[in-house]
């Protein structure tokens, strides 16, 4: 990543764009200021998402909950459209509707695009939703491959500041080499925290690879490849 | 259940119809004698095999495969016809594609029908993959009703010969309470293993549980219910 994107995005890291931590949330049940540490329990619930392969306009998402790294307590779908602006809206939806909702701790997304270029804004998943957003990505994302491509697609400057909103990338150690990520409504040392309870088959946090699984398993008809 | 039934059944349990074991199987890989007892390693890999809402004339089945009562190493998924005849070959046929053919020890079976009335054959089951199979039930099943219930279908003499072929139902012990077990090419005390293994969550094993989970996910949104 060139050095100059990279103080961009510190620039935009999160407390300069939202101020002093807050007490905002939606979901009365999450406590934990803005970017906080929190303890972590065993068994905390963490929602894994992932996407489909964009066989269609419609491109289905699929949620895992699991308790820690280990076991799956519930399956959650829906369908975003293909290079659309929905998938905020829609994953909130989704988080907000779940029975699961008021027990998800953390949400773990694959990137910030899901259905090809459909941005997930992580700040306002965070606002609407009051549970934390943890970014993974196995490797760091080339920002002006990515900001090329959008000049193709409608609304681009539009889902380039929402790439710019999910904060500054930062690298952690995963559990066989280091994995990039971006968060929002959490500490850097609570996320550490959480990748390291999770990624227990691979440096794929468990929730994001089963919702892979699930994902590619579904559409494709047997899953295959990592998150 | 009526008494008769039991003993007709009995009647009917593998070796009466299938002679002394023999080493008859599709899989090079399985040497296991038919119906006897194997060793279980913890890691033993068990395809799960639910099927989801009847929404439509065609009714998704998931297959989960799991590491023991552990973790899940992939995710099938096939399409059976509402109240057909199809789901022993559509089975066979999932299992046979599958990239973890090779590794998988067991399947589980929630019950016989599927998708309606479709009955699974476990025998032709068993003698096409070469892979054991245990069916599982939280309760004995009505045949009464079953047997009735089928005179309002076509071919109801052929799927009531599968259902019997299915074998005798036994008993053994759950994490909870008991369960309602029938087998096809593996030894009751291997079922009475595989199931203590894999029942970590509740009485019904992990695989099981899990394909019902992602099933009942993916074609209602999110997931609910026992397997």
């Amino acid at each position: 990543m060139p050095e100059e994107l990279r103080v961009s995005l510190d620039k935009i890291f999160l407390e300069g764009m939202y101020g002093e931590p807050t007490n905002y949330f939606c979901n009365p049940d999450i406590r934990a200021p803005v970017n906080s540490d929190f303890h972590i329990k065993p068994e905390i619930r963490i929602l894994g998402i992932d996407d489909s392969a964009l066989l269609s306009e419609r491109v289905m998402i699929v949620g895992a909950v699991l308790r820690g790294g280990d076991w799956i307590d519930g399956v959650l779908r829906s369908e975003i459209t293909r290079d659309g602006l929905d998938a905020t809206d829609i994953i909130c939806s989704m988080i907000r509707n779940s029975k699961h909702y008021g027990q998800i701790r953390t949400v773990i997304l694959d990137g910030v695009t899901y259905g090809g270029f459909n941005v997930v804004d992580i700040q306002k998943l965070y606002r609407e939703t009051g549970i934390p957003v943890i970014v993974v990505m196995r490797s760091c994302p080339d920002f002006e491959k990515i900001k090329s491509a959008l000049k193709y697609l409608p609304d681009g400057g539009e889902r380039w500041a929402m790439i710019k909103r999910a904060g500054k990338i930062e690298k952690i150690p995963g559990k066989k080499k280091s994995i990039y990520i971006q968060r929002a409504g959490i500490g850097l040392e609570t996320v550490k925290k959480i990748i390291q309870l999770t990624s227990i088959r691979s440096s794929v946090p468990e929730p994001l690879r089963v919702a892979h699984l699930i994902a590619t398993g579904i559409v494709l008809g047997e899953s295959r490849g990592k998150a």
